[in-house]
């Protein structure tokens, strides 16, 4: 697979500065940082109309990010004043004091774009009481939007994801059996995915019996038992794109409830997907959902949204939500369809794929069978 | 081990509102919160100075907080409307709103204290601005300073995490060898702690050969080959406790250059070891590492601070660094001591490990050997 065109994004960046008059753009965002350099621990950035992205980082970040970033300059602060090497480029400040030294040094003076949203409120007052040349315009949207539609890089790193989420689920299932507790299945999960060199997209959920009632359950070491319900919820992160899916299943053999269960969550899941394409509401596919769960008398049992936009973030937007209403779907953007109903002291059920919206409709990028 | 105390500590928080005559406390870190409820995934939460302490989460999270902090009141909040279960409360607001709402409800007019600096501009300025009734009040370090000194339990509980830490610390060491990779060593360290059904404290750092002059490296498959550095920094989490150590190898035998780097360091975290005391200033033990790293002429090579807090956060106060003068360290603080030198292009040495502050001195509480 080809590496990813930060150079390509960067110009983007410098299109828009140039469409709307900004000399640069300071970002604080690590993700919209490393979408744009690779890096994804970085304090702040900023990229100028003209001339190389800055990227800033603490000071024992320096040779991990110039050696990632090596389109950008990199520039390591520390509040305290130490030894350097030679080849190390240190600025003894705070983050906010390097910002504002190096916009100083590096940009015109003029209106400057900043992700105000993204950063604390003294970062904010400081800078503007010492930029006084600047003009400081809130972009915190910019990257973001540019995240949400993803090229064909970005969709080849999402389904290598999703590949490797997949081998780690097919793991999960076939150990989760009488015996095992959550946490043994999770460590296999979390093995799976970390012994090539990948990171987790989120910390893996196995949630059995009445634990699987809890959307967000963290693994205990609960034995499974005959009759328990079982859900995964996985994801892997592949060159920083992340996977998430869910899978759930029953110890044993399937009893009339949680096949009726299933089989309305599963239902919920295909009409919502069904629906999804360009031009359609990001709410759209949620009031699918929430139909299809209230005709079965379970839409009581469904507290959360159908779905989210997933990414370098695993939850991005857009969210696929009765809030949405005014949000539209578009080709490049990939979301979550995981509708779930969660029963106290019974259990839960969440089935989740990854769908990406393409020219005419939709297509489901996640494979595992349900 | 006994369960942690959580109703004492709110005791505590009361006497301090009652001595500063806060009618409230409204938190928003979720560490602190889960200081006071043992839920550490919880929006905000608000500790009455008469009452219970009501846990503000996101609606899908209502039951398992319910569940976790038995000892509070649980409300749900959803920004749109559905039907519930009749034993969820469930407010159909956002947090800020929803906030809004039980304080009006159930505290009494004048002084309020806010965790100010752990939450948006966006979210004080709506409650200054919609709670005229009450002086709202900046209380952002009240739960940060009581975490500080560690009570017995919670030396406990830090000493179990240590144990599983070293447990998984002895298997990554074990197979660190010619052929095998970074991944695969950091995929055993995550197996071996999840299994029991702990999470770990942070990603595990596995760093061979030039990776290990990264002081936050991130597992790649590079195979590890004779003569390479290997730094393994490892933590678990036992009752939201982290443990954090680092360890450094050399993949066959030892060589002088090596040997010379690794007693530097090892020498700069003894002595700086025995410096810590109660009364001691935190910026002093940070001062004898570099003095003596000075020395051995390495000095621009340590390119962070000596260490860290270390308790329900991985790192939190006090700062063992050039910037702690006027922080003291106490008995019951829990740091790491961690001195490195990180040559580029060679490798890295750091040694890790954990460090209580008694009444007559301090107790290194990791034993792996160095």
């Amino acid at each position: 697979m080809a590496s990813i065109s930060y150079n390509r994004r960067i110009e983007r960046v410098k299109e828009k500065l140039s469409g709307d008059k900004l000399n640069a753009v300071i970002l604080f965002d690590p993700l919209n940082i490393a979408y744009l350099t690779g890096f994804d621990s970085a304090s702040a950035c900023i990229v100028p109309l003209e001339g190389n992205v800055e990227v800033i980082v603490p000071r024992l970040e320096y040779f991990r990010a110039r050696d990632t970033a090596k389109h950008c300059e990199v520039v390591g602060y520390s509040t305290y004043e130490s030894e350097t090497l030679s080849e190390e480029k240190v600025i003894f400040k705070d983050l906010t004091a390097t910002i504002i030294e190096l916009v100083k040094e590096n940009i015109s003076k003029g209106r400057v774009g900043v992700e105000a949203s993204r950063t604390r409120t003294k970062t904010l007052e400081k800078m503007r009481s010492e930029l006084k040349d600047y003009e400081l315009v809130d972009i915190s949207k910019l990257i973001t939007d540019m995240r949400m539609c993803k090229d064909e890089e970005e969709i080849n790193a999402l389904k290598e994801a999703i590949k490797v989420a997949e081998e780690a689920m097919g793991i999960a299932v076939e150990l989760s059996r009488e015996g095992v507790t959550e946490a043994e299945v999770a460590s296999e999960v979390l093995r799976t995915i970390s012994r090539k060199g990948l990171l987790w997209s989120f910390n893996p959920i196995v949630a059995s019996g009445p634990n699987s009632a809890y959307p967000h359950a963290v693994p205990t070491t609960r034995r499974m038992s005959r009759g328990d319900i079982v859900v995964i919820d996985l994801g892997a992160r592949y060159k920083g794109y992340c996977s998430d899916m869910t899978r759930t299943i029953i110890i044993g053999e399937k009893d009339s409830k949680y096949a009726k269960l299933y089989n309305a969550v599963l239902e919920a899941q295909v009409k919502a997907i069904e629906e999804i394409g360009p031009g359609v509401s990001a709410a759209h596919p949620d009031s699918i959902a929430r139909k299809i769960l209230k005709e079965k008398g379970l839409i009581q049992y469904f507290n959360h949204s159908l779905g989210h936009g997933v990414g370098l973030a695993v939850h991005e937007a857009p969210a696929l939500s009765p809030k949405s209403e005014n949000v539209v779907l578009k080709p490049g953007v990939v979301v979550t369809v995981e509708p779930g109903v969660y029963i106290p002291g019974y259990g839960g059920i969440r089935i989740e794929d990854m769908v990406l919206v393409t020219e005419d409709g939709c297509k489901v990028l996640t494979s595992f069978p349900k």
